[in-house]
């Protein structure tokens, strides 16, 4: 091969990885992934792929959860970029369960923050909630598994999203460094003669 | 130091690490980014941090918009998890570029959706759109450098991010792997010598 | 210094590692170890020292139990040897909690061994056990919490251990790959915003 | 396959390692070590195995002698844990030679203990020894590969031990970093030429 | 192989090696490259090939340009030393764009230089410029995509080079490090809808 | 520092390495290199630099030769882009040496290639050679120190080239991978007592 | 394999390593080698082989000379350790051409030292020198070439080397780090086109 | 400092290592080492040094012995070369202790050869043995330490060694891969409580 034909090879896969989007290549794994925007969840090293260099659509937000802009992001790239799995990821000591609603609630009145008035989507004054719906929709939750696995249902049953897509949803636990399914924690199984079904 | 104090003080770390949310510990750099969801956009990489890894609570939805859940997202850093800088990362051959909004509207009407009765938050009822806004809520743009300067704006000025909070934008090319300034293009300055500016 | 000079001081180096014991040098960390024999248990890496390579003389048995023979070996190591502090490492999902005593002891008749007659140490006739305590000698155990606590108070009230030895224990959790005190489990307090402590 | 499957199967393997013994999977090897408690005998290292990584069970002790606890631990391993091979390692100017046992006797006493009724194991007054053992008791002996081979018997006839486990004793030697078998030094064949056997 | 054999094989490589010339051994990519001597064009690395170490005839000089110094250099190669393939590269930014002709020419008669009576080839007074021309002779340029293709045609054509040999010419960007053809920038597709051709 | 800060001056670098040549920014060692093409001349490791990498404008021709194309890359980088130093380096079995002119001549004009009228520089066709000068124009040499030596002359006389500069000459051994100056090989030194000057 | 098998094959390849002599078993490469001990002669390097761990008999003296003490050790392998193969590698710029004989007599003369008397092995009185041949002893050479072509037939001849044993004889040049055979010199053929042959 | 200053230096040390003898430049340590030829002495990594890479020189013959060649070799390094310290390396399990003298002149003798006619240099005739001594001249030996502790005497007090110079003697045992000096065996001393010196 001269040289000429492997410099040309070489621009082909540049301008491939570079104009993707536009030329209809979907990413690497045709994966898209949910997860909580918190700093203790490596991604990438959860899964074992490297979404940041071509393998997936990360989507993160506070608590990993299936928003208005989650079945956005997720209709997008499962309609028209060629994704064809959805992983969710949630986490233990989440954000999300540090406080209940009405402290927060009340904390934003008392630096002066009228929550009923405030424009949601500062690009999108179509977009609004019902009066007294503010609490409800910073989203905190009270237990991790149960979001988890109520969350895989609502992108299952989503309008939005494709029948044929797969759909899993897992648990990282920061107190490890390990990803589980909802409701199956080996730590309760390792303490106690007990938790261990001694016989 | 006996082992036993070193043994202690390990321990102290690590829980320290797992507990952070409830012991009101900040993230690293104090630092919340918002990003496309774009598989050719390595956020770590391109900010020069450890996202991953304890430095900073990473946002990332399809286009790397301000939309209600980045609102509701940099509220509660910025407000209850210590957080006092914003970054935004917008990237060049974004898939919001890729299509005009009408075609995807209609593309999701041939599948038999009906875009105006859809719920957008499957947990969510309250949030609701104008009738004939669907398109709009898609949220695709024309152009880079607009969106992520209007971008900054947005967020400096939304009643639910403190005034304190230091914000910037940038465009990461993923045509030459580097981060930008809105509105600034390197590569429009190299290529003859009139763009270079000959005397 | 000559090359001469070099050798002798090598040469010496030598002669005081591999004649140690009887040039009366202790081990470098002046520590004794008593952990679980479990292939999961990696005790130099769940300390942060080089136990194999002269840092602590380590004591392992099923269990990590405070028997005679831990109590012989301490004897000689804190008395003899120039040993100042003890570390005591159990572990979750230990084999002494997952079967009662009973279960075994049958299992053992079953084979054909009278277990009230076997000689326990083959060379040590003198060592004896009061009939019907063959099960409690096998030391089965409930809560590995309990036995860890329970056994440094064994060591810092043994006569033959000297007063001024500093003595811990510590729990190696086999789910998580950490170490941690006997009843404080990080993993208990994330799950839930109860477990967290939400107000 | 798609990231579900992967994850799935990533998970049973995490479960397979923490729930080992309840599970009944044995160590890797199969393998139960008994070797000496001193800091210059790198177990791993002169055997070629990782025993803290899932190879070996691990026993250790002052001497590496096969006391009551070594037959305790050895016989649950053998009986209950799936191991079907013991290799025992003593060493050279092991502690266990470096005195005398009336030596350490008289030093006990003349700090005030009395040997002969101080309880050996805390948790067990079941175990009790003849009046004038004491000294017996703590093992010290005189030559290390004698008490090599003769351990190598003890535990193939004891009746808690099965037949079929393969049993094996072996020599390390401080001085050189090498294993060898009992009776065979290949430092004492090559000073002179009538060592060598020179014709 | 005795060791003879082998050290009569090494030293016929060495031999080779620096004999290469007058033994009519060609380079390892009977390639020759004409480049730019900019300081920002790291020639082996953007071609993939180790020029310094034995791959490849390198020309430089300021442009990357065919002078008649590139001819002599080329048709060396191409008729004496068994090259068969040309690669030109030259490089947007490069400092022949820098300036226009006539302020250099000021410059240089600034400094008391007379342009027209200067020897260009201090060794060879025969080579001359028609008067007037030594600010051509200096060949700034204007569009760096341009010069990259009208030089491939030169090489091409020139009676000098023969027919059989391969040609091809690229542009490096400084910008982002990569090799492109001329006339073709990934960059230029890339930053609104209308340049990523939106439908 | 926040991230906004620490982003902007790496543009800043950035922005500074691409437009290098119009910022007027000289290269890192205000050096020019004049070396032959050979593939066995690995210039950055013969002078210990990273040439390819912001170091030196590294012009190569076939010889290493001080034409009127060095000439001129020279006057640009000495007189415009603010360089200051000059190294010049030839090679033992150079090409160059290794045919007669006449051998040359000949060959081309067997080729069909008439000598005399050839365009020397496609782009350029006011440089013109006295009739019968071609051979003197392929500037093949005899004597590699000689050479080196004589151009370090040319370019410290040459008018285009300021006074200040240094400028020195080196000859690079490829049968010992070695630099040395001119008319001092160490290889003539050392292999028979008289060429040891022994005494 | 237990582990007892592969401890038990440890051990005889660690057995075979120390006893290799009396247990009759070569050196890896059957090979004995003849080297000046010149600190600037990397043996191992230059030959290709690790003669300090198991493949070569090693002997170096002053020059790398064929001595009676050459002969004895030569003798030895060849005869009885099961050597084959026998290299010598004299070197440029040794000693033993720094000076002459005269010299070196006459220096050692007026340091007080009577050398025809002088008793040359301290073990061995019935090696004797006729009178007058210190001097010659020294072995003081002028050609390296001539030495190393001349040493290799004085082996071949020599009735203490059997007549199979394969002999070469190489010139390590301190100036370049490679090997070459007597009277090539790679070197010499470089500088000019007339030591490079042009035609 | 100008790249020519640096390549002026760089050439300047290139030199100075090449022609160190004829310069009057001494090695690194200004050490010669004796050492036998055996495949198992690996005399760098014994001594900490980099004797092939300038730091010493390093004489090696069967048996490391103090012959006429090694006093010819060290009389030249001490009174010509700069030299100040000797050191010898005699080793376990040497071939000089594999056989008896007897035994190997009866093996030459089988084979044909006349061991009191041979000429043991085959270019120095003028050396020569006392008819009956060519059994002596093999000189093989006894016992390791002795003859190592012999031969420090034998240089120290030779007419040909300066007085000055520091000589020692060190045995390296290839049973343990460690240097050790004449008569102390650190292996003797630890293997029974009597060898340990047990109270």
């Amino acid at each position: 091969m001269s040289l000429k034909q492997q410099l040309e090879s070489d621009f082909e896969s540049r301008k491939h990885w570079a104009l993707r989007r536009q030329m209809g290549i979907p990413n690497n794994r045709r994966l898209w992934v949910c997860a909580c925007m918190d700093e203790r969840l490596p991604v990438d090293e959860a899964l074992g792929i490297r979404g940041d260099h071509g393998d997936a659509h990360v989507f993160r937000n506070a608590g990993g959860l299936i928003t208005d802009d989650a079945i956005r992001s997720a209709m997008l790239t499962c309609n028209f970029f060629g994704t064809e799995e959805i992983v969710i990821i949630n986490h233990t000591e989440c954000g999300m369960m540090s406080a209940h609603t009405d402290t927060l609630v009340r904390a934003l009145r008392e630096k002066g923050i009228d929550v009923d008035k405030v424009q949601l989507d500062p690009d999108l004054p179509e977009l609004t909630l019902r009066e007294g719906s503010f609490g409800k929709w910073i989203k905190m939750f009270s237990d991790v598994d149960e979001v988890c696995a109520r969350q895989v249902e609502y992108v299952r049953n989503h309008p939005l999203i494709p029948d044929h897509v797969t759909v899993s949803g897992w648990i990282w636990e920061v107190e490890t460094g390990h990803l589980r399914p909802p409701h199956f924690r080996v730590g309760e199984k390792v303490n106690t003669n007990k938790a261990m079904g001694a016989k």
